[in-house]
């Protein structure tokens, strides 16, 4: 007998009839034996829901009781679950993040688990019942009810599997696994048997939006193994586990690409030590996160300095930088925001030379110029113009075989 | 400083403004250095919409899902008015039913408050917050959540008052008090500035929806000072409180009726032990309740029984007696279901000969005949035809000086 947590998102639970549907998901698997557990999210639209009423009255609501308001969402689904279940002759039980009980610290809206006590949740799967968990929330020492931040069902998921030594986590999406890269860029995109939990912690964060980032770190963390799959589809999905010898021997497993960014340059700073804080601080200060980062030094002993933020934040940031530009006695700031990074991801290259110039012979040979670079353990991104994108990830995916299984 | 426990039901936080004029009422009470206590419903329409999802799901929702589903109304609103109540600079702090904590038995849907825990409620009273708490909820010792049953927030907002002693419990409601006899019938009906626990009892079983049954037994149990007023306009209400020396002395405080009842009769019953609960027995099996009963004893041995119930059931206890009439020899069934029941009600007649037939009298000038008649303590009730309930209420309210204050 083996215990699984399943995870459905907001859209494999937004209607009636896809509660039901899930139901009969859960009752095949029970079904056979097996032990569950279901962590669900809010119905779709109903967070957000939540979030409007409490801005129609609050415009900077107060964090405890915006988690007392939207922790109801994911309440009303595991309620309706069960009642789904049980219609179905599967017997079931719901639990609120407070009854199970997950207790977090008092964070408001971006609370972290701090412990997890399986018993009530053991005694019962041991009278056969499944077991259905609010997702995204947990109650902190005082008994308020805390949540995990947005998309924290994931985190959830993989706490409770982590707790309950669960044999696999399945989290259900509306995508059949993870790709080689976007299906929608390159149709020759291939579903991704396994992955490690690295490489799909390099693809989460540089855009593939599967899985949370949080629950992939916590998983790999504690060694759950994670499998993403589709709620309306059947398939494997993707496993996402630790290396090991069956793995994909694969140099790179796939290839991830941010439209998101733009890119900041402010050339001729004086070259003194310090430089690089009196120009990111300001924009730190301003809330705006930094990616990319890249300093060459020139021989007139003044340095050039680039970096990548967020299109949101693209004119916020280049006013800052010009204002640094002055101050310092800088040259000048040059800004662009038709840019798209695109990264080949791998734990294959750390054993393998020659990626990377695999990786710039085929832009080249496309004719397509890299304007920025930075490389990671296994990972390595580059910045080009963003009309070069579809054209920079089909040569990429032929170029390492990712059509093809290895 | 008094502790005053407030209670809003679903019309009076229905909407983000109204839950905004809510909480401007709370922080006004709050600035004159009283503790404040808020117990509110869910908002109007949330309950229903809840339980549309159940039996879209269900047809006969599991109880303990049911009360998990629909105990988030409240929880909403109390999150959406603490919020209200730190916008406008008053220090605010939730309660869900469970966090209070509010213990109730294990009777899902209709569950019984078992004991209140005031200490974070003080907790937080003492520092100077208003308490916003969950109306209709509770946990039992498992921690599984109940709920009161429909109505059940009045029930909270007493049993708080109880369990913190407060000054009084004043209950806000879309009627401005407790009326003499229903306005829509005799414009002349006035507000009674005060009236008894046991006439009230009387008042609302009869049909003056005012107050939840439960909440009078409850605040007349624990002698809780309970204040109905509105939410939408000034005044003082009505206050039920035990009989005292300040009491209007009027011998009747109000003039009650239900339009909702039907008659039945059945004649010639041979007169043995036994043949009340062989009438009535059938009746209370097909889970119909039953409301007045009188029965005559005939010259011939036979007795003429008849009694009242909701017009809902009126076919079904029709058919059952039907049954019943050929099993006992019966001579036969009569029934109507065009009548109605008016009552007078008020401690004064206690202790004042002649109420009743100064009743009969009045009726009997405007030429209204009466088909039955029962009388309790502080209750006279007759049913007529329904035709002439507004004559008959009129003519009773004249004849008792009800227009007049005491």
């Amino acid at each position: 007998m083996a215990l699984y947590v399943f995870k459905f998102g907001g859209t494999s639970v937004g209607s009636v009839e896809r509660i039901k549907a899930v139901a009969e998901k859960v009752k095949k698997a029970h079904d056979q034996g097996d032990q569950i557990v279901v962590v669900v999210s809010a119905m779709s639209g109903e967070t957000n829901r939540l979030i409007g009423l409490a801005k129609d009255i609050q415009q900077q609501p107060n964090a405890r009781e915006l988690d007392m308001l939207v922790s109801t969402g994911e309440q009303v689904t595991v309620a309706l679950l069960a009642m789904a279940l049980e219609e179905i002759g599967c017997p079931a039980f719901s639990f609120t993040g407070g009854q199970v009980k997950i207790l977090t610290d008092s964070s408001h809206t971006k609370a972290r688990i701090r412990d997890i006590d399986d018993s009530r949740m053991r005694a019962k799967l041991n009278q056969g019942k499944v077991v259905v968990v609010a997702g995204f929330q947990g109650v902190d020492e005082e008994d308020n009810i805390t949540t995990l931040g947005r998309g924290g069902s994931d985190t959830t998921a993989v706490a409770l599997a982590a707790a309950l030594k669960a044999d696999e986590c399945l989290i259900y999406t509306d995508v059949d696994g993870v790709y080689t890269t976007d299906p929608r860029v390159e149709p020759k995109a291939r579903r991704l048997e396994r992955i490690t939990f690295e490489e799909m912690l390099e693809m989460a964060s540089l855009g593939s939006k599967v899985l949370q980032i949080r629950s992939v770190e916590f998983a790999g963390k504690y060694n759950v193994a994670l499998r993403v799959l589709s709620s309306f589809t059947e398939g494997n999905g993707t496993l996402i586990t630790y290396e090991d010898t069956q793995m994909e021997s694969a140099l790179i497993s796939g290839i991830a690409f941010n439209r998101d960014e733009a890119k900041l340059t402010i050339t001729g700073v004086p070259d003194k030590p310090g430089v690089a804080s009196k120009i990111l601080g300001p924009i730190a200060d301003a809330n705006i996160e930094v990616d990319m980062i890249v300093q060459n030094i020139a021989e007139d002993e003044t340095t050039d300095f680039t970096f990548t933020v967020h299109r949101n934040d693209f004119q916020r940031a280049k006013a800052s930088l010009e204002k640094t530009c002055a101050e310092l006695g800088a040259k000048k700031v040059t800004a662009d925001d038709n840019i798209v990074k695109i990264s080949i991801v791998g734990v294959g290259m750390r054993s393998h030379a020659g990626i990377a110039n695999t990786m710039f012979q085929t832009l080249a040979a496309e004719g397509i110029n890299i304007k920025m670079i930075s490389t990671s353990e296994i990972k390595i991104s580059v910045v080009v113009d963003e009309k070069y994108l579809e054209l920079a990830v089909r040569a990429l995916h032929a170029a390492f075989k990712l059509d093809q299984a290895a």
